[in-house]
C-alpha cells in the first residue's frame, strides 16, 4: 500500500494549481538564464546563474520523476510524444559544465530548455502538431522545389565552377548559393560575376527564380485552400449542428412523411 | 443657469460644421508644420513656424477644452479612449520649445500631432480598432516566433560570440541580427563570416528561415481565414435577412404547419 | 450627302477585320522601334528608324481622324477615356524629333505610344479599369501607411539628420528612406550608422517595419476579401439562374399554394 | 506468332512490380551520379562514375524501347507529352563524353535525367501539368507586366545610358536592371547613382515598384480565387453527391409531385 499512496501523493502533486505555477516560473527562470548567460557578467553572479541552473535540473528532473510515478500507466509513459520530448530535453541538459571539453556543448543543450514553455501550453503544442500535420501535404511540392534546385545546382556547379569555387565548387555548395539567390540576397553580384564569362547565364537565374517562386505560390495555395477547406466543412457542420437548424435532409423526410400521409389516406379511401 | 447656458454654447460650437473644417484645418497645418520644420529654413521663416506652433498649441489647448466642456457626463469624458488619446497629445505638446535642453524632446513630441487626424477620421479610428482587436489572435503564434528567436539567438550568441561580437555580443544582438537574417537583408554576409570557423553553420540560418518563414506563413493564413470567416457568416447573415428571402427554417416551420393541418383534418373525419 | 458617305466609308474602314490587323501590326512595330532605337545603330539604319516613325506617327494621326470622323457622335467622341487616351499619346508624340533640344523629350514621349497596346486590346483595358476601381478601396489603409510614414520620417529627420543628411536631410529624403527600409533594402546599413549615435534608433526601425507589415498586410487581405465577396455573389447568382435550378424562395412559394390549395378545400367542405 | 511473344513478355515485364522498382533505383543512382560528378574525385572514382554512367544510360535506352514494343499501338506512343518527354531526355544523354569538345555539353545533357523522377511518379506529374494550365489564365496580367517593363525599361535606357552603361545600355540591359529592383535586390545603389544626375529619378523607381507590386497581386489574387472557385465548385458537386444528401431540385421535384397528387385528386371528387 506503501508505492499506492506515494502515487497517489504525486498525483496530487502534478494537479496541484500552484505547483504548475511553480513549474511554469521555473522554465521561465530557465529561460531567462538562458539569456542572462550570454552577457558579460561577474564571477559573482557566474557563482549565482551556474547555482540556479543546477537548481533548475535538479528541479526539471523531479518534475519528470513526479510525472512518471503519478501517470497511471506507467508502461505507456514513453507512448506518449511529449513526455518522450520533456525526458529528452531533462536527460541531455544533465551533461555537467564543470568539463571543459563539454562546457559549449552543455550550454548549448541547456538552450533547449526554453522548448519546455511549448510542451507545457497546450495552444503551442497544438500550433506545432498542426505546422507537422500540414507538411505531409506539402510533400510533393518539396521534392520538385528540391529537384529544381538540384538540376540547377547541377548545371550551376558544372559551368561556374571555375569562375567562383566557393559559390559553386560542388553541387551542396551550389545549393546553398542557389538558396541565397531565392531569397533575393546579392543574387545580381552572383550573376554579374559569371555574365562576365558567360554573357548569357541571366537567363539560368531568372528562369530560377520564376520557377521556386511558382513552385512556391503553390504551395501557399495549397495550404491556404487546405486549411480553407477544414474550416468551411467545420462552419457548415457547426451552422448545421449547433444552432439546431434544419438541414435540406429534415426538409426531405418531412415531405417524405407529408407525401406517405397523403398517399395513404388516399388508399383508404 | 449661467454655466448652462456656457455649455449649450460649447456644444453649439462642437457641432457646428464649420468648426470641423476648421479643426482638420487646423490639424492639417500642423502636420505640415512638421514637415516644413525639418528643411533649412531662414530665420524670418523660422520665426513664422513657431507662432504658427504657438498658434497650433493653443487651439487644440482651447479645442480640447469645449469638448470636456460641451461632454454631456464630464465625468466619463475620459473613460473613451481616444479623448484620453487627444489629450495626452495636447498636454505633452505644451512642453516649451525654448529651453534648449529640451528642445529635441519638444520637436519629436510635436510630430504626434499628426496622429490627431487618426482620432479625427472616423475610418481610420476603426482601422486602427480592428489592427488592435486582431493582435490577440495572433497570440500564441507571435509567442512561438519569439521562442523560435529566443532559442538561435542563445545558441548564436553561444557559438558566434567570438567570430563578430558586433552581431552576436549577446542575446538582445543576437535576436536584432536574427530579425536582420529573416528579412533576408545581406543575410549571407553573416552566414560567410560564421561558415569560415564552422563551415556547417549554414545548418542554422536555412533552418531558421525556415522555421520562421513557415511560422510567419501560419500567422498570415490564421487572421486570412479568421476574416474571411466573419465575412462570410456577416454576408450570410445579410442574404437571409435584409433582402427577405426565406430560409431553411421558414421553409421547415411551414411543412410542419402543413403536416399539422393534414393531420388535425384526418382527424377530424 | 458628301460627307454622309464620306462617314459612311470611314465606318467602314473602321469596323474592317484587315484594318484592325495592320493597326495592331503598326502599334507592334512602334513598340518594336521604341527598343530599337536604345541600341548603338549604324547612321543608315538611323536613317530608316526614323523614317518609320515617321510613318507611324502619321498613321497614328490618321486612325484617330478616321475613328473620330466615324463615331456617330462626334461631340461624344472625347467623352470616352480611351479615345482622350489615345489622342493625347498621338497628339505629344507630334513633337518634332529634329530639334536638338526637345530631342530628348520627344524619344521619350514616343515610348508612351506602347501603351496603345493597352487600349486597343480590350482585356488589358479591362485590367487597368479593375486595378483603378480597386484604389479607392484602400484609400483609408493607404492613408494610414502615410501617416505612419510621415510620423516616422519627421521623428528620423529630426534625430538623424546630423549622421547622414543624404538619408535623413530633410521629410522627403527620410521618407524616400523609410520607403528602402520598408522594402528591407540594405535597412541595417541604415540602422547601423544610427545606432553608433543612438544604441537604441533599432527600435525604430523595427517598430518600422511592424507598423508597416501590419497596414500592407491588411491592404492586400482588404482586396482579397473584396475579390471574394464579389466572386462569391457571381457565383451564387450564376448557380441559381443559369442552371435553372430552383431556390429557396421558388420552395416557399410552392409551399404557399400548396398551403392555400389545401386551405381553400378545407373551407370548401 | 513470336513477335506477338515478344510483346507480352515485354509488356510482363513493363508492368513488374520489381522492375518498377528498379526503375527507379536506376533513376535515382543517375540523379546522385550527377552530384558526385561535381566533386573533386579521384581517377579510379571517375572510372566507376564514367562506367556506371554508360550503365545508366544503357539501361534508359533498354526500358524506353520495352516500353515502345509494350504498347499496345505503338504510332500513339509519341502522341503522349511524357513518352516525347523520356525519349528526348534519353536520346540527347546519348551524345558521347569522350569528345573534349562537347564534353561538357554531355556533362550538362545528363543532368537533366534527374527529370525523368518527375515522368515516372505520377503526383509530380499532376503538379506539372497543373502549373501549366495555370499559366494561360495569367496571360494578359503577363503582357501587363511586360509592357510595363518594356516601357520602364526605355525610358530607363534613354535617359540613365550615360550614367552607368552597364545596367542601363540597351533595352534588354535595362529589363534585367528593372527585374533586380522589383526584386528590391541593392535597387537604391541604382537609385542613388541616377538621382545624382537626375534628382528626381526616385520617382521613376517608386512608381514603377509600384506598378510591379501591383501587378503582381493581382496575378496571385487571380490564381488563388480561380484555385478557389474551383474547390468550391468540386465541393459543392461532391457534398451533394456523393452522400447522397438531397438537392434543393430534389426538394422542389417533391413539392411538384405532391401537388399534382393533391390537384388530381381534388379533380377526381
Amino acid at each position: 500500500m506503501d508505492a499506492r499512496s506515494l502515487q497517489a501523493a504525486f498525483v496530487a502533486v502534478r494537479s496541484n494549481k500552484l505547483f504548475e505555477i511553480f513549474v511554469i516560473s521555473v522554465i521561465l527562470a530557465s529561460a531567462l538564464l538562458v539569456g542572462v548567460k550570454t552577457y558579460e557578467i561577474s564571477p559573482g553572479m557566474r557563482r549565482l546563474t551556474d547555482a540556479l541552473d543546477l537548481a533548475v535540473t535538479l528541479f526539471f528532473v523531479t518534475e519528470i520523476v513526479i510525472r512518471f510515478i503519478a501517470s497511471e500507466n506507467r508502461r505507456r509513459f514513453f507512448h506518449d510524444f511529449w513526455n518522450i520530448f520533456d525526458t529528452l530535453i531533462v536527460v541531455v541538459s544533465l551533461v555537467p559544465v564543470d568539463n571543459s571539453d563539454m562546457a559549449l556543448v552543455a550550454r548549448l543543450v541547456r538552450v533547449f530548455r526554453v522548448l519546455r514553455m511549448v510542451s507545457f501550453i497546450p495552444e503551442l503544442r497544438l500550433l506545432l502538431v498542426s505546422l507537422v500535420k500540414a507538411l505531409p501535404q506539402l510533400g510533393y511540392v518539396m521534392l520538385l522545389l528540391f529537384i529544381i534546385f538540384y538540376i540547377y545546382a547541377a548545371i550551376g556547379s558544372t559551368l561556374f565552377e571555375t569562375i567562383n569555387p566557393r559559390l559553386w565548387g560542388d553541387i551542396a555548395l551550389s545549393m546553398l548559393t542557389l538558396f541565397r539567390v531565392m531569397t533575393f540576397e546579392d543574387w545580381t553580384d552572383v550573376m554579374y560575376e559569371t555574365m562576365e564569362v558567360y554573357p548569357l547565364s541571366w537567363v539560368f537565374y531568372v528562369t530560377f527564380i520564376f520557377f521556386t517562386a511558382f513552385a512556391f505560390l503553390n504551395m501557399i495555395i495549397g495550404i491556404v485552400v487546405n486549411v480553407m477547406e477544414e474550416e468551411h466543412r467545420g462552419m457548415q457542420a457547426k451552422a448545421a449542428a449547433s444552432r439546431g437548424e434544419p438541414t435540406l435532409s429534415d426538409v426531405h423526410e418531412q415531405l417524405q412523411a407529408i407525401r406517405e400521409h397523403l398517399e395513404s389516406r388516399a388508399g383508404n379511401r
